[in-house]
């Protein structure tokens, strides 16, 4: 990938990878996926009143080459191909692919910002050990994040949890981490002001990534998800919620776990990762704007 | 289309036309799979309290011949074939069929009613002035309708407006040409007895017309249509929208934009679009109650 | 069936039969659906608070031998597979299947422990005297249940009924039979506490059963059903009310109505069958937590 | 049904019964998806060469009322709605519905022209005595009918039998009941007019009757069937077997096992029986042409 | 479309125009899908012995900015769009799109190369006067190429109609316009050999222009297209007849009427269309290669 | 997997694993979908004349336990798994799953028997070194197990090999190996029995291993796999060729490269996957039968 980097405020990049899958594969063709469902998308956005592909000077950078079969090396090749972008001050928006490509998106982040807040809206914390033996994997990543500094906890907010656990402990370790966590049912009861509230209350002034795994959504809204969980978010909660950061100014973003093989003929689940993808660039259009 | 006029109150008719489109084109076989899905409609509507087969002779007046290729053609092919319905007093209720569909339709209305007024329920105003070059498209039927002297639009109410835009400037256009427009945003803060006073407020005497796009409601419940918007209505909330208009009498209806190819297994699109179409029965079955 | 009898506390059985069926078939792949989606189910509900698989000693009893296309003989079957079930005090967990199948399991039901309440969450009563002229059919076995003396109506609550019905008197038949009746309408007004108060208001000290008709959920999320109704509940809602029921001891429980070859590719209705079954579980292992 | 009898040479019947099928249910949609299908068709058969809508006078007799979940009552429903049609010369072309079906058709034939002759082509011979202890169900109508005298099984033949069986007497069975047997190995090394000659050369001078089960197909030509077997006909093998009949003047016809929940988006299997439905009414036409 | 034309041998070039489709629309989205499903294409062709990517200079041009609703204009677009690319001696291998465009096409060849021949695989011979009074249409392209000069059809050779017609008179249009054709049951009894000997003794020296209507394959292989005929040819088939012209010096090429929303989820008919694309341009690699 | 050794003749164990995959994943769904589809089989297997489920005594040995992401890993646990079993002389059928599993399968078949012969039937020869770096991939089993002493070549026959390569010599690769290799184009140009004489003629007196890869099938009968190749196997075919083999001995089995999320709606491909591993159950029945 050989960007142009000279005035580029924001690169879409694929991560075609979904090896790390606990349950369903197949998002290894979600970026595929989400760039055909972004043809209806228009410049402006009416809620936060930004000319998006106006303010910005936007690239599609195509995607990085992975390694199926190989989460460890795959987390290096994300890692090399992005750090440079990010060095170049722009921000990646990277399209998965399962989520344990954001440990290779976080070590970018942090070898040039130093460690980064994160802002995870998500069914699950993704902070596990371990899942099946396997440490890189895609309800890892924020641990191992954690364990190589990539992570400052204190200034994060992880967001959407719910459905069944292994155990009562389970939410217990990302808060012991360090890291604020707000459960599905929490999150629903609270309105988008109290939740921006809280991210903008823990965040300061430091670098702040975003990651938003599509399975925060309801099934009906994102079927064509590697573990779907049912009685999630409807699309209109979760922008309210996103469109709600603006103001911050994010360093990276990406929209994972987009399983096109389970999507409907329709496609609704690409075209509210379309959607929310395009959310994020706004946020950065509102940010840039100053 | 030779109707038994004698007594009938409105006749179902579809118009299967989606060469208009600028998107995901099927809404030809709308009518179809319309008709397929209201096989479990039943006679009495609890919320409205009306016995919509009971107080209503209906017929069902097969579809109207149209033009595939050609909308301006089909545009009066389907005014030709509408326009004595309307004479005859009989509502038309048409099953679409992309949204161009409506120019036919609303020349038929103001031929016999004069200009009538404009009740939308959409994601789009469907107000720009050409398409790809296009002057007859599915995105700017209420243009041209406005240009022939088809509408009222001081007496008109478009709902339901979401999605990015070209421009900021793109949702004041409908304002400037005197219709009364409020977003999708706006709209789901109102309660139905708000929207329905709004409305009423403007409508006056005149004659006043109902149309349906399907995509105002959310992709998860509406996948099969042309050009889905995320976060639109929930069924629910839709329906308590159009019932909340009971009482007023409409002279005609359509329900459009409903595209098969794109719909679910399950054919949840179709399912609400008969729905809909039922519901609005039901308001002329409360209107001829009297 | 030989089940492991000692100590055993809920047994899921599947019965795979959509004979009764008046209009999409394919319920009797039910079972092998709802099983394949509940591979993501882990031991532990966070909002009740209960140890599941921990709590309850479970066991998977297999499907109930069945005779396509008789819907009576059938009914004998699964009451004679039931009985000795119930007997040992097992609570059976029945996944089906086409709504027909609850008037065996009711039998079962009454033969060990007298006639039952009846907690049903369901679009449609399932209260009329034949179809078709068919009196053992999936829209008829409370009547019959009632006539057999297996159901204490004024112990018992309806609710989530919606859609066109065949004439005004349609809800006031259930209502006259005893049963408690609180339409969709009605149900989405009331909070989960509300909802909950009702049932146990009327619920006193004996025995209960709770039937789920998947179709009471909104066809977005649940198409694969064989008489959808648009404009139901949200998995969220459904699941809220679900859980309120925390602490009534049921008998028994089942998930009916789930036809898979109507369902996304997602098999979203699957998974919200498999979801609600689990929670149905958790209520059980509320209760037997003491 | 009121059919206008004078001078109608053929009438298309659907029969959306599927209450009696072994796996797959959905036959119920059958006719409707067939008719969708059938939208290409066009007057003139060039293998045939008969201009089959100028030749015969055909009318669409809509769809005969039946009971779901009661084969026994529908086989009276249907065998009392078609007599007529056939005792004014009418030549039925039923769309089914699963096989079970063919019983009331063949009484219908029987009751009009005697004992008829069997032409079918079909996966499974469907002479089972029972199955699952029913006696009217989709693998048993040929022994019914054989045992009820509505047959002539010295003048039929049946071919196309393959898949996995009970016993390896099970393809005794229908040969010791009179039947000419062929199995899908043996037909499939028979050229159009051996198989043409071996059908003429039993027939004789009297009535017959040709039966199309669409999963004589091979699955990827017919998914949306009841009871798949692999390794079927391919549809032009299985046309130019039928085609090879022409000059026979059958009595009646039916297409039957069209499950449409199981087809693909394409809807592959009604497209074929759509073809096959129309190459029947060719045989006709050519007879009739004389 | 700036193509960098320095030794450049082929362009491979998407027209998504569905807009003269007579039944099923959606061929506007054909590009994107065999683009997706040649993912698997590599160097190497067995079957003919040529090294395609290493034997030829390949750009991927894009797609042809074409106006949806208008094929009149559309077909300019295509003409002037592709005039340049012929003019600097690339061959264009075109991707649809429904057949209307291949009109677009030949006013390219023939302002380069004067008439061209044409060898066509469909089901369709595509020679109408008009359809729904549509003088521009999928089913018109070649009688108004040959209106405008644009073909020499004693050169030509159309293969692989079947299917009902108008009348018996249909077939014999397009030879009395010169054309040599062979229907589908002609074709099936040649071999590779024969069919090619026919195809080369008509060409002559002149500039010959090879399309592949997708339909001419069976619909269990290509169920994704406008106009699905049954019992068609099979890939094997198909790709033999095509391999057979290796020879011959194409100036052009184009893959039509893939239809993707009707295609399979498994996109078997982009599979097949994608690899048809390779073996046309493994012809061209096989006349460069000399 | 603790199965009941005494007096099996064979088991049916389930390798739920995808990892190992270039294209497209799913293939761990593979077991249960094959599992599913095989609802049909009955005993007596006529084209071979045997009864098989009276002739063998077979088991279902559930699913093996794998890692998802690490192919190394689970290699070493199929192999641990399954080398009691082929020990104990029972005769594994294993699911697929990718093709990576073979090797492990091979891994147990040596330890207990030395280098088996193997008789492969798939689209690809899978005897690469490594894939995007990866040496334990679905396109490298046979060249790991020819490393490891688990195959003879000199024995073995690998049939089916079509679509285009990365050069000319990648054929010879494996011959190179020792291997006999019958292109796609070869094997369709052969009689069953020309087939087994082949395979006969080298296989000698050791054992014997058949590895079926559902993608030698054509794609519109298999489109449920990883890596579809046009223009395969009709099912008829294929299982010709199969049971040509009738009276060899072979010592394992497996069907992969099931990927149930591209099947069809009517799972085709786990259709003829069943078929596949009934007969080559019925193979060991012949042999067991003597």
């Amino acid at each position: 990938m050989t960007l142009p980097h000279e005035g580029v405020d924001a690169a879409v990049i694929g991560i075609p990878f979904d090896t790390a899958t606990s349950f369903r594969s197949g998002a290894r063709f979600g970026p595929e996926a989400i760039r055909s469902a972004s043809a209806l998308l228009r410049p402006y956005h009416p809620a936060l009143d930004v000319d998006v592909f106006g303010t910005l000077s936007l690239v599609d950078g195509g995607d990085i080459e992975i390694t199926p079969g190989n989460a460890l090396r795959t987390t290096e090749q994300i890692a090399a191909a992005l750090e440079p972008v990010v060095a170049a001050g722009i921000v990646p928006l990277a399209l998965g692919g399962d989520h344990s490509i954001v440990l290779g998106e976080l070590r970018a982040q942090a070898a040039v910002h130093g460690p980064v807040a994160l802002v995870l809206l998500d069914a699950h914390a993704d902070t596990w050990d371990q899942y099946y033996g396997e440490r890189y994997f895609h309800g890892t990543p924020f641990r191992r994040a954690l364990e190589e500094g990539l992570l400052d906890p204190g200034r994060s907010t992880l967001a959407g949890m719910r459905g069944p656990l292994y155990e009562a402990a389970d939410l217990q370790v990302p808060r012991e981490m360090g890291f604020e966590l707000i459960t599905g049912d929490e999150l629903v009861s609270m309105s988008p002001g109290q939740y921006a509230d809280c991210v903008r209350g823990r965040l300061g002034d430091g670098p702040a990534y975003l990651s938003f795994d599509i399975d925060v959504l309801d099934p009906a809204s994102a079927p064509g998800t590697g573990t779907p969980e049912v009685a999630g978010l409807q699309p209109r909660e979760a922008l309210d919620f996103v469109r709600a950061l603006a103001g911050i100014s994010f360093t990276g973003f990406d929209v994972v776990e987009v399983a096109p093989p389970y999507d409907s003929p329709g496609q609704v689940t690409a075209l509210n990762a379309a959607a929310v993808a395009y959310d994020l660039l706004a946020l950065l259009g509102v940010a840039r704007r100053g």
